[in-house]
């Protein structure tokens, strides 16, 4: 093989210390194996549900995602000005959901969207929060009966979290109009109701002492308004028992108008999930605020039970979004599924199972030879089979040795090995060795009597 | 369904008017299931010759894309400075596979790779020359016997050309140590060769007139030199023919030791091709140069015959691109294929076609119901179905008319409705209509009946 010297480098001396970005990370086949398992799985459950698969470009302009975020812009990955527009990586997909509909004038659809976003937070790579990582997406975007879709959605993130067998696991749900209705019971003015919402969504990390503190002394609430809230955000349990008691004539939340609709929202949300054998991984969660501006009605949250990994999907109604680019309001449901939390679990239970490795080469057949020089006998014999549609490889050293191929197979749970010699392609015959598994054999054995003109 | 009054936009007089990024595209859910389809083809191939899969991150420190692709390094995208390491979007997939193989260490590996790739370069839309698309890469990593793995790689190309059904194709091969000879024996200085490279290199849209004008003119080459140059480029023809005729011991080519290295190299890989039966659609072309900085064996490059779309897939050897990282150089050779182009025949062949449109909704089964107030109970038996499995939907209108769910079965291809009213219900019964097709009855009427108690 002829090697040729390359032009000199710019740099000789200089020699690049390999390094990938900052909270980002390389798949190593085996990795993608199992992210590819975990694809299909939730693919599939998208796919049960009529869902179609769209993709947009992964920069938007900058205007598109400006606005959406809330206090987390600054986390949006922005391209350098190099003339022309002036362009960030998409943050999440919701927002270049809403911009796509907007674009392509479409009335409804129910789509999903698996894709990279990206986040200049800081990365806790063993907790799966990476800069770079995966959404999955699956959305309803139209006017229908009201809570239909939103019922859907929370029946296809729980079908989703049981294929995927994480261990137990609970979906929390609120409602803006209910958060929003406790605030104004408990007397938060109304300009005020988003900076308080985000000291409550800080209640899964943070013991109330310390929320109230920051609703009395940041956020300047008289102690007896944050108190009263305190009452409220305690309130959790199986949603419909909760929501009847909520409903209760003399209970102040349905006693208030955005309470009552809400209430009776999820009331109708609640039975159509019962009907679809959902409810019992729900808890009607009033601590629960989501920090995103775009939510307009239900909100949740899904966790795993003794997995120290956060949320690992989220979502809700967001009814103004699409009108915020076209001016005509298209209202929709969501939920994320954020994938590297799962990729993590699911590689953590392959460690602590038998041990035994995920298999990244398909291959089917090893074609190997016996003595020198068969090489473009064994290429073409392969040949044979990949035409046959086949998985087969025939080595690249010249004259590989049999304990070599044999570890090969081995090591990679090759099922098959095609072997012949100079003795054999006389004879016009191979011999085939068989490893666990059946599959095929015979289609091997057809496929080597056909090149041997048997 | 309560909607809230949202936070006042900070700029709610000034409606943003929805765009896309230029030189970007959305796929719609018809372009998705084109997509899926040429992958799922490549895929198998890939897989079918023992690659696993990797992924890489959509951006790499700056440092890692430069002195990588020559004057092309001007079309790379940049990341703003905002704080931190500074960043690039990955030009192709090669520079960051180099990266990868220095980075975690490997000593060999077959592997493949999709995933987008940034270019700030003039977008040609309806040619599929976009600003952000996708590359399918294969390449194979290690030290093997000479010319094997360049061999299997051209292998890889056809096949997927040949299984995309695109048409009739050629791949154009050359080698670098043959430019690089006829640039010697034709008197260009050593200095001169990757110049004299480029302009050769534009052979493929310019005639040879124009070529050597720039030889001359802007390069500098003596008259004679530039012809002795235009006497080699003319050669093409079939690959093992010309490389005899190249090889006869009075050729110039020949009696140049890169040149004869070379000739050796081609000579090797197209018997190996031969015996692979694949040397149909191959041309050994003297006049293609790619235009890359960092092959160093065998180049090639994929073309269309009659389709207006350029080259629609290259590749080749590089040898010292993982040193450049490690300082350990890992012999590799690979190709990209340009998939965007692929999409474009693609979708043209459908328009020309029947007209019979996509498949982009996979639903099996709509669930419908007679008479009014039957959604949760469509909701309860659509439930039924998504636990057996079954790719069903149960219509978002609380009483959607037959004439809507005839539509909808019709438009989308829908083969199963399952019906029923109260009478049905009453009865413990339901209809089944079967439309085209009769894949998954008898498992709806099994789960149905399930759902009955029947």
């Amino acid at each position: 093989m002829v090697v040729l010297a390359l032009p000199a480098h710019p740099h000789p001396q200089a020699r690049r210390k390999p390094k990938i970005p900052k909270g980002t990370r390389d798949f190593l086949p085996e990795q993608m194996a199992i992210r590819e398992k975990a694809f299909a799985i939730i693919v599939s459950v998208f796919k049960k549900h009529g869902a179609v698969a769209i993709d947009t470009p992964v920069f938007e302009l900058r205007e598109t995602l400006m606005g959406k975020y809330g206090e987390d812009s600054k986390l949006i990955y922005d391209l350098a000005d190099q003339g022309g527009e002036i362009l960030s990586l998409r943050y999440d997909l919701t927002v270049p959901f809403a911009r796509f509909v907007a674009v392509h004038s479409i009335g409804n659809i129910k789509r999903y969207h698996i894709g990279k976003v990206y986040r200049r937070d800081q990365p806790q790579m063993t907790r799966g929060r990476f800069r770079e990582f995966f959404q999955c997406d699956f959305d309803i975007a139209g006017a229908y009966a009201p809570m239909v879709a939103d019922a859907e959605i929370i029946k296809v993130l729980t079908e989703i979290l049981t294929d995927l067998q994480l261990g137990k696991f609970e979906v929390k749900i609120n409602h803006r109009g209910l958060l929003d209705a406790m605030l104004a019971i408990a007397g938060v003015p109304p300009q005020k109701f988003r900076p308080i919402c985000s000291a409550i969504d800080k209640l899964d990390k943070e013991p109330w002492e310390i929320v109230r503190q920051e609703m009395v002394v940041d956020k300047g609430l008289p102690e007896e308004v944050a108190d009263a809230i305190g009452r409220f955000v305690v309130l959790r349990g199986e949603p419909l028992e909760l929501v009847q008691q909520l409903l209760a004539p003399d209970h102040p939340l349905s006693q208030n108008p955005m309470g009552k609709a809400a209430l009776d929202d999820l009331a109708a949300m609640f039975n159509m999930l019962q009907a679809m054998g959902a409810l019992g991984s729900l808890t009607l969660d009033l601590s629960l605020a989501r920090g995103l501006d775009y939510y307009t009605g239900v909100i949740y949250e899904a966790v795993l039970h003794g997995a120290n990994v956060g949320s690992i999907a989220a979502g809700g109604r967001y009814d103004k979004l699409v009108g915020m680019f076209s001016g005509k309001d298209v209202p929709a449901v969501g939920v994320s599924i954020g994938i590297e939390r799962v990729f993590a679990i699911m590689e953590q239970q392959r460690a602590a199972a038998s041990g035994r490795p995920v298999r990244a080469i398909e291959t089917e057949v090893l074609v190997a030879s016996i003595g020198n020089g068969l090489q473009v006998r064994r290429m073409e014999l392969c040949a044979s089979l990949w035409a046959a549609g086949i998985r087969a490889e025939f080595g690249y050293k010249p004259n590989p040795k049999m304990a070599d191929n044999l570890g090969f197979c081995h090591e990679n749970a090759v099922p098959y090995m095609v072997l012949f010699g100079e003795d054999e392609l006389t004879r016009g015959v191979v011999k085939i060795k068989v490893g666990p598994g059946l599959g095929c054999a015979y289609v091997c054995m057809y496929v080597c009597a056909l090149y041997l003109g048997v």
